[in-house]
């Protein structure tokens, strides 16, 4: 990974302001188009606009690959619909896809009138129809694909005539006359079957594939799983539809998990340390709206168990303490459940007996700290609290045994009604445990108190 | 992904149980090693070592790579190590170097005695030495490696013999005369400059390479954004000494995106929703122990401030709003800093400027808040509470700019002194807000009603 010095921003910042396009070029030529998006985003849109003209087309479609979706907005903004088409044409169709779906309608139509290669043109609008979040959406057709029946001469020949337009060829795929595939030819098999006479005698059969409806946290699983660089996609009776590639699923293994992430911290939206203020507001303002209204309702509870202050105002020192660990076992239970689901470790069928484990996990931890609490407690302020310490303890039982199952109950339920768990964890877990959590505290220890005083 | 109904399982176990060899041996032929590993989790270890005793030694081998760590550990159980050192020598060296490292010093030694591959079993014994969480920890040796100088038959010639033993091949590695790494060869080029007199002629020049000491955070971010499939790893002086592989690297992405989860989560060590009970209440306990000492502090603290009590109870009504909303606070700005440090958008060299950033989130946040708590309370309890009204909003505001403030200095700090940031997230940042929080909210509110009033 290329990292730039504030010095060497500096010295290219002096080359451009130059106009200098012999050093400039020379800086370019030493960088991976990845290393250049990333300038892009140090640099002013004038200054990357400037860099960015110097690149040929090809290098112009890789760095407009690589970079974020706003500071490609502000490139693409400068240029006609002819340069974006001329640059798209360069791009595998996957990637070209990613690029025009940001695009409103009438841009999009424009650029695609101008894309001169009427196949790869044919091919993004067909591909612009499948559902993002599925194994279509993510999907491109640049692939070698060759008929089981032909020969290795013949499929090296055509392999040769297929790979002139492709960046880099991994695996072959092999399909039958009506093009269902049928199974992949590893490239080593070239090099040791060089003579084969029919494909179908060395090609790998039974193939891993994809429908193309499949939701891409199915398919990054099973890029996992099998160990892929790959994946071949088929319609619903087997015809090979595209292929799906690791880097792709890599990203989207990463975007998935950080919006887990995010959701669990009480983040909305896809927020980024380096994106600005105002957006940094938006994403986090809307929780902590959320979460004050959770704590107004606090208030509005405690305020009406006031009878049990006034007959022990040590009451109200324990509120933290009960908060705060129905919130930490809610958290704990929600984001075993998210992530069992996200890795595939536990089936949705599997919900009873996870509730059942949660019950016990809940009852050790819970008795656990009801007792260390009582014991301090006993000894601190026991004397003359004895009660109100008894209070603390029971109740902060029960908080912790109903964390547990709220905390798991709510995911499964989510899940099961095919909404994104993730959506149960973070703030909402803990808001809502705080409020139940406090009326379970304030019940239990008000009528202890004015039964038992 | 297969998925295994109720109904298969049993089936399987029926086969099992009659000892059906044949049977069993037709279900498994129609499994992948990683579904097959997938079984093994659902059935007993000696049902799973019946099955496994019918595979080849090569799928063996792949089974046992695919298998949970303690799946794998109690399968192994049941072998000796001449059975076990057989199946390692069908898997790559990194793979049999992930397994033998779970193993103690003398199992080691007997396992590595019974290779028979002296060259597989010395690479296995160099590999070991390296940092598990370095390139080095991850990489391979299995790999095709030419040299710049020969002709494009001699190369084919020569992948032809080396290329036996691998699996599969994506990359062919150009070196020179002291084995220097100075290029890699596409497949493609196979297939379009069959009759080149030298490689180097063809070959991508400035291949992506790693250090071996390079951090897999590192080694991870690298293959995302140079879209690899594997990349070569080298020595200080640029000598080629492995490679590292796709699969390994994306479940290492999974590994530290759900640690960062975990650690935010409030859990510790590397729990999953199918552990059992006891290893579930092991990596919740400390996290909530930690916030029930929290808490504890807090009712300290809270009792140390009773004068305010006495004057207004209600001052008790907003502790939990200003306890939850710290944490919120204080939860987002670490989330921030710890995947902005993972994604590689955050650079530790602009903590200044994203702790500046903070304020200005931090500032307008705590007005709105602050000013809308104020507007509730002057509504609903204002009369008679004014002075406890103007603090509940004063200290509001302290407590967001603190949590801001706290919440990306704290993680900051800890990437600065090479210690995980992820360690500053979740309790540790909520517990420490509550008690802070509860210290400026007690001390503000108590001076202003004891010098108002």
């Amino acid at each position: 990974m290329k990292d730039f010095t504030p010095e060497y921003i500096d010295h290219l910042r002096h080359i451009i302001e130059e106009r200098n396009d012999d050093e400039a070029r020379k800086a370019l030529a030493e960088l991976h188009p990845a290393d250049i998006a990333e300038l892009c985003d140090d640099l002013d849109v004038d200054e990357a606009e400037y860099l960015f003209k110097l690149l040929s087309e090809e290098a112009q479609a890789d760095v407009l690959m690589e970079l974020d979706e706003d500071d490609r907005q502000k490139l693409l903004s400068k240029m006609d619909a002819e340069d974006i088409a001329k640059q798209l044409e360069h791009l595998d169709t996957d990637d070209a896809v990613d690029i025009i779906q940001e695009m409103d309608a009438d841009e999009r139509e424009k650029i695609l009138s101008h894309i001169d290669d009427v196949e790869q043109a044919g091919d993004i609008i067909d591909l612009l129809k499948y559902d993002e979040d599925t194994a279509g959406g993510l999907m491109g057709t640049e692939m070698i694909v060759v008929n089981e029946n032909w020969s290795m001469p013949e499929t090296i020949k055509e392999m040769r005539m297929q790979a002139e337009d492709m960046d880099e060829v991994y695996y072959v795929y092999v399909v039958d006359n009506e093009e269902r595939l049928k199974g992949t030819l590893p490239l080593k098999k070239l090099i040791t079957h060089p003579n084969v006479s029919k494909i179908k005698h060395v090609m790998e059969t039974d193939p891993a594939s994809v429908k193309v409806d499949t939701p891409i946290e199915d398919v990054a699983l099973d890029f996992e799983k099998y160990d892929l660089v790959a994946m071949p996609v088929v319609d619903q009776i087997g015809r090979l539809l595209g292929r799906i590639t690791v880097d792709d699923v890599m990203d989207k293994v990463r975007d998935l998990s950080e919006r887990d992430y995010q959701l669990a911290s009480g983040l909305s939206g896809d927020v980024e340390s380096d994106d600005k203020l105002f957006a940094q507001t938006k994403a986090r303002l809307p929780w902590l709206l959320i979460g004050m209204v959770g704590g107004l309702c606090n208030s509005f509870i405690l305020g009406k168990f006031e009878g049990g202050f006034v007959v022990d105002p040590a009451l109200a020192l324990f509120i933290p303490l009960i908060g705060g660990t129905g919130g930490n076992v809610g958290t704990q239970s929600s984001a075993i459940v998210v992530q069992g689901l996200a890795n595939g470790s536990l089936d949705i069928k599997k919900s009873g007996r996870q509730l059942i484990k949660e019950l016990g996990v809940g009852l050790i931890n819970g008795c656990i700290i009801a007792l260390l609490v009582f014991l301090y407690n006993w000894i601190t302020i026991g004397q003359g609290h004895q009660v109100t310490t008894l209070a603390v303890s029971i109740s902060l039982f029960c908080v912790v045994m109903f964390a547990s199952v709220f905390g798991t109950f709510v995911p499964l339920t989510l899940e099961k009604l095919k909404i994104d768990p993730a959506l149960a964890t973070g703030p909402f877990i803990s808001i809502t445990n705080d409020i139940i959590g406090m009326l379970i505290y304030m019940s239990i220890s008000t009528w202890l108190i004015l039964t038992l005083h």
